[in-house]
């Protein structure tokens, strides 16, 4: 049984819950970089007044005691601290009062799951979709994906994400170590490392705003350090760049992803796409090049993986969209309901965690053991056989 | 508990075997059409000599009685017709001889599973990997699929594949009714429409086959006549697309997905993303575009399914590339074991199977029942919520 | 995808956390009733001081609006009363001080998880497995299990519990109706329904007590109003009985679990253990006897469910048993940890919790449906084939 | 991602299939071993004709290469010896004819899924439910379970199986190594080691067919030779016994299962139900006692796993039972389909090996691995870890 969580939690109810089950005992968390990764979802250029009052922190209220884990299940509640506002349109027993008290929604916004939720559910007040369908349930992913970072750190394995492009604006390739990329990128309110770059995308994103539309772009998530042989080629749920992807589309707004080059390599011949196999003493075997992402066969080649994601813009609009109010059935022009002109870089931050999740779980399941010392010795043995191949 | 299935075999074993677990009874099952998708997998302009031995069938071998499903697991078998050749190479028992007999694969291929999985399950013959990690896998898949597909037709549900480009050169959108596309991309060598761009296309494979390279392209699977509200935006994992994805890059070697105008989204302001949403009393609910290929919050919103893979060139090549063989740890060049310029054209009928079959999947898990009588019952219930909503 | 649901917390931790997935919206939650269930699983014959302390509540912090759930994940928290006075103890952040201060477990405890989850887990510490497989984590299973009746209820499925024997002293049969006994046994400090039983094993009880010993017993569980075809003879892991199986023996202490006249079937011929068919226009097919428990093919018949479990006597004691201490390796004589002479009342009301479950789960499964409204709709619709086969 | 197999065929259809996925590579696997067991599954005083037509073996198709696993899914075929008296019958395709043709069933049988399978799966020839919840399916679930007993033989972890009793008959306790167990079930035709047990078995079960009855009983499955630890207490649904006892209760007539005294310990004080902790220099932690069955907190203690399910009489009798005929409504007295008067012995090999297909799933989760080589390495170092605790 495989490293598993569940959230739970609406954007204006009293906290998001997680709960991590199948980690291995004696994991040392560092709470702060547990938060620190919350924050870093919170910044970038571009964020509406939301980002200002949330301030997030993850408390663990299961399953870690005096720092480490125990192996079991590790509960983690991010609370919201505007709840005091919400407590009677979020009650959960039931509230007197008509549709303004209730701030029922009844007018469906183009791009959220509004409507379709609405028919799915039955639900007459579209709140009751979209208070779930909201971007924040992303802030429990990153705590979740947090946990699954510190594992991987323990075994050298370091994950980085940039932005790649915002408004049609691209960054130029960062070539650099993964560790200065992680720093860079962190300076940055745009999470590129050319400034050139940078002062055109805050340049955009300004003018968006001011104009009232919204713009997305393409996050990249590298992890570097990997152990070949992650995933496997036997059975197609087994590979583990089909459940990168799943994660990856999963984030809110998400809308492809691709691995390497990615959609290039339907433009290229074969004899520029594959990444020639070379060996030597001391690196033992490894690649020229790594245009495709890391993965052969939906495993691990011990080249970093590079995946891209791509984000639409943020559907809430204070350039108005064409919709019908469900109760009338008449058309109007879509409400705003919250203001972030572009969550890119934030996404950039999504996007790791979810993928350092799936990278952790696949880790799990290939080295087995319980506790921190027995999956280190059995990832130990594990090299020991690779490089005497 | 959901849909689902597990395949076996290699591609040059005795036989792909499949089975299906959790079809409702009473779905009567056409033996032609489920033959008809394999006989499209092995089509396409720039196939090698592979394709015409293999002439595939799918024989049932449980599961179903009298032409009908009976709600026990359907078993599938694929034999492999050329097994004959096969015998002792790929011997279950133990054989005599020597590599030669045995034909062991030693030098594992830059693109493939080879040294990876020979790696992680510790393997000095590099064919019991390549075996199993062989696209021959694909045929099951294809199988499974046209199951799939014929649940859906019972219920209006289409699904279509098209070529959207080759080696760079892209066909022009379409713009025409499923079943019109449906026809005419069968009677296309390439999978396309248009007369023009298949010239160009096969033109272009002949060079590539001449110039001992191979080609990749991006196709797409139209799915049509969804209901509103499968998946679900409650949880990451219960996310159509993201499931859809996850199929999607687990085919062989597919390096990326987009749903609807996909990574263009990254282009464009909010306001030329979102999909309008409309009412007349005929057609309900309805949207003006399709920019977010029938997706919103991880649920279908009742316009049609539109989903991008990209394929890579297949990596075997008559152009050969630099890797290592495992025993003496000196470079060679990679031998040829197969011959495909391009697999274009079937990779889109496998897409098309693997995205079948997710919908069909999500589809019984929304609608539930256990024969078709009950599940169209439930099925015409929810229609009816849907229209008096 | 399946209802499912995650629990965590530690016995002496700040809270107990649960997430359920996958309920259908507008199910209208009773709060009070689902307190009353965990103030069921307080009360009883023979628990010690920590029941008095407990006074539980659960807390929903997520997935229910205004009284009813929306569809999305429901969390609920049961706080602990008495965490004030472990918060140095039980601290997720290290803490200095010695073994003392850490209420540091180095005598693990027979009968209990303590030296095989230390041994798995590589804790020192065994207080680090004991705070987790403590049976105060069926709090949580309670107030899941609360959830998943009241789904039940709405479609008049009923459960009831009983004791069937204490420390040897059995239960006669109580041959009401499953309302009556719902009713008497609630009445009961031991849950049965005959007073004469009661006296005695209140007596046993005590006298148990006074030993310094412990005492288990026999439980059953009653589900009543069901459909026929919960469950499915198809494949192995979708018999309904064999889920429910695995549940009851995943209670703490939990050693058997039996269906209908369970291990007595292996005493009669075969003409005495099954349950004839008859048919009459007013109840359509049914059965003169329920000697299977409500189970033919892992599917329900109809008849009732009747499940029983065996709890073992709790194993912590004042008459102490022989042990080993893990750091001098000396034996000692196991200490007390806590202090229920008889906790087989309460566990009657966890055994219905895990059963509602898996039965709300299976419900959920062949009817599927978003919302209770088209829950309804389907379930009505099988109901009607079944009148008309 | 677990070890997990699924299995398809009918009674009377071609053959069962299984697919097993998630085994190690270089497993070596022993054929003749294998069919030994789908052997012992036929044999046993008290069986009817069937037993003498099918002489199973088990075909693998999949997976296996040279006599080694490699990692891929492994097929195992059990071909139907009698298919081609059923081809007609049993067509796939429709056929012409009328319900004798077709052998249609529309009389019910008690005991059966018969009639709750036909209302589920809206079948009116019952036959379509009878001939995949047959207990022909334990073929295949032997044929499963002989794969993971021989992964778990390779850690020298050995699987035994008793009958306990018949018809209320009990065999005595057999205290013997269980190598020695192993050696003298086999030899008798109802799996006891005690001669007057024997042979008052068999003349009560040549009674029991004579006087056209059946006959159930108690059978018990010892597996010995496990480390500590695995399964877990941290959730409900990683407890071993849990898991050990759903498969147990899915096997075919069977009603309960029970570990260790299991239902005994209702009746015993504390101090005589857990078994207390010793610790020798040679032995480790070790166990005078196992009343226990192996199991604490859901996790194998270190002592062997006893378990114990009881198997109802087969329900098919000669001695006829009333039943209903879903044509007329008119009752009518159950026809006999065949003939085995008891299948107790047979049972205990069934269960054996469902027991052993969970406990090398739980072992590989446990020990992570993809190769027999990493496996034993994880392990011996886990064991290591163990013995310096």
């Amino acid at each position: 049984m495989s490293l598993r969580y569940l959230t739970a939690g609406e954007t204006h109810g009293p906290q998001l819950t997680a709960i991590i089950e199948g980690l291995p005992s004696n994991l040392e968390l560092d709470f702060e970089a547990l938060n620190f990764q919350l924050h870093r979802r919170q910044k970038g250029h571009g964020r509406g007044r939301r980002m200002q009052i949330e301030q997030d922190t993850a408390q663990i209220v299961g399953g870690v005691r005096h720092g480490k884990t125990t192996g079991a299940p590790v509960a983690l509640v991010v609370a919201n601290n505007d709840w005091k506002h919400w407590t009677s349109v979020m009650n959960i027993e039931p509230i007197s009062g008509n549709d303004e008290t209730k701030r029922r929604v009844h007018r469906p916004r183009p791009g959220h799951a509004d409507l379709n939720g609405g028919l799915k559910y039955n639900q007459t007040d579209l709140r009751n979709i979209l208070e779930r369908s909201s971007a924040r349930e992303t802030a429990a992913r990153v705590a979740v994906g947090a946990v699954a970072r510190q594992l991987l750190e323990k075994f050298g394995i370091r994950v980085a994400g940039r932005v790649v492009s915002i408004g049609g604006i691209a960054a130029p390739e960062p070539n650099m170590p993964i560790d200065e990329l992680i720093a860079r990128t962190e300076e940055s309110p745009v999470r590129v490392t050319d400034a050139e770059t940078e002062a055109k995308m805050i340049a955009l994103i300004d003018q968006t705003k001011a104009d009232g539309d919204s713009i997305g772009g393409v996050v990249e998530c590298i992890v570097a350090g990997l152990p070949v042989g992650l995933g496997s080629h036997v059975q197609w749920d087994r590979k583990l760049d089909g459940r990168i992807a799943q994660a990856v589309v999963s984030i809110n707004a998400f809308k492809g992803v691709e691995f390497g080059i990615g959609f290039e390599a339907a433009n290229r011949p074969g004899s520029q796409v594959h990444d020639e196999i070379l060996y030597s003493e001391e690196k033992g075997y490894h690649r020229a090049s790594n245009r495709l992402g890391g993965f052969e066969g939906g495993m691990t080649n011990g080249m970093p993986i590079v995946v891209r994601g791509v984000m639409k813009p943020i559907p809430t609009l204070y350039k108005p969209l064409r919709s019908v109010d469900i109760d009338t059935k008449e058309p109007f022009t879509a409400q705003v309901e919250r203001s972030d002109a572009c969550a890119v870089p934030a996404a950039s931050v999504v996007m790791e965690s979810v993928v350092a999740w799936e990278v952790a779980k696949a880790f799990l399941e290939k080295f087995g053991g319980d506790s921190m010392e027995e999956l280190q010795a059995n990832y130990d043995n594990y090299l020991r056989q690779v490089a005497e191949y």
